[in-house]
Formats: C-alpha cells, structure tokens, sequence
C-alpha cells in the first residue's frame, strides 16, 4: 500500500470532473492546498504520502495543457521533490514532470478501452469500459508485461470494481508480475 | 514576524462565526485539515508554521468546552508538538494545551474593553471596542507589563486597525517592551 | 405523492445534521433560499410545492427553540401562506407555526421508537431505530389511528427502508386509512 | 429601478470569473436555482424580479456558445417568461433569446472601451477601462443615443464607480434620454 493525494479543481457540485478556467497559479495553489491537507492526516497517522495522481478533469487538464501541467509538477516539487507523480505516459504532464525533476510512475488502466494506438476509447463510446473481470486482468497482464508502465488502474466507481480488482492482482502474481508501491524494494 | 494558522469551524458563509455543534473527532479533522493546508504553503516558501490560534467561534467554543478544547491541542500536537497554541489564559484552552505538553502563549486584546475582573466586555455592548489608538496603546502596554500574556491582538477589522497597530507597537517600545515572535531569542 | 422543501442550516460537510448558531435572520434567509431554489424547479416542472419541513438539525432547534421556529414560519409565510408545515406536535415549531397562521401537518415516525410519554428514544440509544417491517407499521397504524398524526415519516436512510414503507403502506391501506398528500380532497 | 438576478457558474472561489465545462442541463440548473432563490426574497418584499442577466464567466460562454445561451434562455422562460434577458447585442445570447421568445434588453457598457468595430477591448489591456467620470458619460450618452442599446452597465468594481454613476446619469438626463427599469411606461 501507498498513500496518494488525488487533487482536482475546487468543483465539488462536480465531483471534480469538469475543467475549470483556472490560471496556473490557481491550479498550484489547489494542488499545494489539498497536498498539504492530506499530508497533516499521515502525518498525524505516522504513515508516509508517497504519490500524487491529478483527479478527473485536472488529470485530463494537465496531459493536453503544458501551463496547467508545469502548475501541478511546481506544487508536487514545492510540497516534497521525493514525491512520485502518476501520469498517462506520452503526454504534456509527463513532460513537465521531467522538466521538474520529479519521479514519473506511468499509468495504464485496467479497466478501461484502448484504441489500436494505445489511446482510451472516450467514455459515452462503446467499449469505453472493460467491466469482465477476466478481460481487465488480462489488460493490465500485458500492460504490466510491456514495460510501459509503473501503475495500473482500477477505477472504484467501475461497476463490479471489486472483482476487477482481485482478478487483476491475481492476474499479476500468476503472471509473476510482483505488486508493489512505486519505489519499494522488491 | 511569526506565521500562525488560524483554524475555524466551515462555516464560510458567518466567516468562522458561529457555533457549529461538531463532535470532538469533527473538530480534530477540521484542525488537522487547515494547519496542513497552511503549512503546505509555509513549505513552498521555505518558512516556519510557529503557532495555531483558533478563529471565531471554535476559539470561543475551545475556551469553554473541555472537550473541543482538548480536540484542538491533540490535532496541533498530532500535526507538530512543537507548535506554540495561543489562548486567553485561565480557560479551558490553557488548561488542554499543558495536559497535552503544547508550548502555550498567553493573550491579551489591546482592543477589547476589560471589566474590573478581567473579563472582556462582550461585543455588541458599550466599551466592548477601544478604538482610540491611545487608550488600545495604554492597554497593551499594561497587559505586557502585568506578566501575565506573551502575545497582545489586535483585530484587524477594528475600525482604525493600522492606526491602533502602530500606536501599540509605538508605547510597546517606547516602554521597553520588545515586540518579537513567541519562542524567538532577544 | 405532494412535493416539499426540506430546508436545513448550511453545512454541507455535516449533512446539515449538526446546530448552528445562527440568527433568526440567518435562519429566516437560509430558508427562503432553499424553498425559493426548489419552488424555481417546481414552476420550470408545472407541479406544485406542498409544504415544507426543516431538515436535520433545524428541525430540532425549532421543535426546542421559539426564536428559531418562528424565523421558520416567517420564512414560510412570506414565500407562499398557503404551505403547509409539517411539525411534531407538542413543541416549539407547532405553536410558532399556529401563531403564524400556517396550516399545520402533525408528524409522527414509523421507524423510531417512542417512550411512554410519546418521545422519540434519541438516537445512539437501544430501540431507537424500529428496523423490522411489521413493528414499523404496527407503530404506524397506531400513530394514524390516534388522530394526533397528518404525516408519518420512513427516514430513507434508515436500513430495509423500502421494505418498511412496503409494509407500513399496506398496514395503512388494509387498517382503512387513506394514504394521500396534505390537504387533498379523499 | 428594477431587480434583477445575476446567475453564474458555481465557483465561489472564483467569483464566477472562471469558464466551467458545464453541461447545459447543468447550466440551466445553475440558473434556474439561483433565479429562484433571488426570487423568493422579492416574493418576500412584495416586490418584483424583473431581469436577468448572468454574470462573469457564464455571460462571456453564453455570448460564444449557442449551447449554453440556449441553455441560460430555457431556464428563464421555465420560470417566468415574461422576463427580460439582458445580453450584449449581436451574439449567440441574443440570438438563443429571441428563439426562445424572451425580451430581450441590449446591454452596452459605459466604462468598458471600445474598438473601431464596437467590441470590447479585453480586459488587462490598455484602454480596456474608462475610469474618468466624464468619458464614460460621454459614452453612455452616445451609446443611447446609438438606439442599439436599452442598458448601460457600470461595474460596481470600476474605480470610482459612484462618481461615474452620477456623471452618466447626469448625462443621459442631460442629453433627453430618460433613465427607467426596462419595459415600464415613461
């Protein structure tokens, strides 16, 4: 287990999940607010916070928009430079996590649709959701197997989330895939 | 200079204000949450959080209730025991912050009328407010003198509050009273 | 099925179920606000709003408090007099409710169990929930058949809900009382 | 005088300066629930809304973006259609305005300067305020003159705003242009 803050713009109506104007500065202070809040709850608890992963409409913000990527990487280096940032590989936040100096854990998604060339088929569409539980298993096996990424997702608000989950950590160990935090030893 | 967070209930529309009947563990995370969020902004400027002082109503509720005061000292304890906790003395704040082995520093009001007993005039009766910058002056200077506060306030929404803040300073010095953060070295 | 404002203190976080200190004003405005915002969907719907009944934590400041239960009635009156008020009979909102002139629905609960004296058992204490289906409508029936009740309540967070209205409306239907909205002709 | 509601995107940290990626069921649920609660507090006086016009960031998408002009108009006449729309001539608001069978009232602007072409110069550049009391009367008087407007704003956040108030209010009476709520009778 390792512990992430998820931060997003300040939508709760939303859930976080529609963009937002925000300037870069806006985005930085949001990030450094909600990294710092959590941050007090492990610290209190003793535990460590080792990852940051944007939420919802930031994430997506943040891989198309270098400026609202750079603002999140500058809050993650400002809070903690040890820190891990998730991200989809490939895009605008990737980038500026390296810009930034910041270890990068690629993301893939279990649990969602790939295109041919790799990119999600968009929610609405058909095919946007995996919900077999075999069929996401076998997703993040050959995500896991192509060494393109560090991570693999599970969304908890897939239906059947559950079942997914431990048919892919099953998946993983059967398939000697080893399942651990970002940056532990094996 | 010394950077204070000053935690409230949520209450954003009273501004912090009002009473809110929130249980101990509520109170905790409501401190917890805020100081963190402060401190991750202090961090991204490479200075020190000193103190906590609760604003409004939870400061109020703090001094009286044994049970809110005690949830605010282990939230400040839990985050940093090496915070100073801020209180008007001889209330139930003071008392939960040396149970909880806080570093507490005592305050007084330059602004606030005292009855003969040392308790404050209650806002909205005659001679709750000194808003002469002289008499504020002469106030803070006898309450620095008595030994008994280690820090004086001045409320910035006092009509004149510049005005007062500079008279204040003004008699502390002219007095021999340095004027320094809580804990700092002469 | 009749349509109701179910207005509470603005706190969010705590599901408006934790008391607030505010003012009457403050009570009076907060309520306006809540009924104005539902009555807006209403007209956009073509369907009438029926009443209107506190929620959470204002219910119980105005069954207790006079100055908060007639800021409720004030508010109430002035948007629309014709609006019923669902109260529990006996207390503070009843009689503010009367005073103001309101049409009042007594109101009683399936799900909670009452002492002797016809208080609810509060919550937190054994037997403060009634959970099974036949007891719950049991209590209604006998609530119904008082005549001290208009309304009676199925919390629908109370666990088995749906079952409990099942059978509280089937005991109603088959005790021969009516199950229909405030005011309307039989 | 005449009352009118200001709706925006829900973004207190904002101020509703900031665009949200809103669906239009969102932003007319947006409107709707604001026009209402404004409503209910004029029900409350005896008084009468008569406008509506949406502030800041959702004024700006609704000049642009047919959806949500389309979106803000149907939740006006879902809750009175006799109200008057206010929208800056020649765009997508004015346009959804008139489909939707509101009035419509064109706004222009005494304190925003002008390019050649009449739009507006943005915000942050030079020239984009009018603050000297005297320009802007001129303005205004010209723009009434024009007979393409039926509003003219002044922001209450303009520097000075109570002075040049006064001066275009003086010049409209001044220049024969009688200053009245929209739609009532000279």
């Amino acid at each position: 287990l390792g512990i992430g803050a998820h931060p997003s713009y300040p939508d709760l109506a939303g859930f976080g999940r529609r963009a937002l104007a925000a300037s870069p500065d806006e985005v930085r202070a949001d990030v450094l607010y909600q990294i710092g809040a959590l941050a007090a709850f492990c610290r209190a608890r003793g535990v460590a916070l080792r990852h940051v992963k944007p939420h919802g409409a930031l994430y997506n913000e943040a891989q198309r928009d270098a400026s609202t990527a750079d603002a999140v990487c500058r809050a993650v280096r400002a809070f903690d430079p040890e820190l891990w940032l998730l991200t989809i590989p490939g895009h605008a936040l990737e980038r500026a996590a390296h810009a930034c100096g910041l270890r990068v854990a690629r993301e893939g998604f279990a649990d969602r649709g790939r295109r041919p060339d790799g990119t999600l088929v968009p929610r609405g569409e058909p095919g946007a959701l995996l919900t077999r539980p075999e069929e996401a298993a076998a997703q993040a096996l050959a995500l896991a197997r192509s060494g393109g990424f560090d991570s693999i997702c599970v969304h908890s608000d897939t239906p059947g989330a559950a079942a997914i989950l431990r048919a892919v950590r099953e998946a993983l160990e059967a398939g000697g895939v080893p399942v651990r935090p970002f940056g532990s030893q094996p």
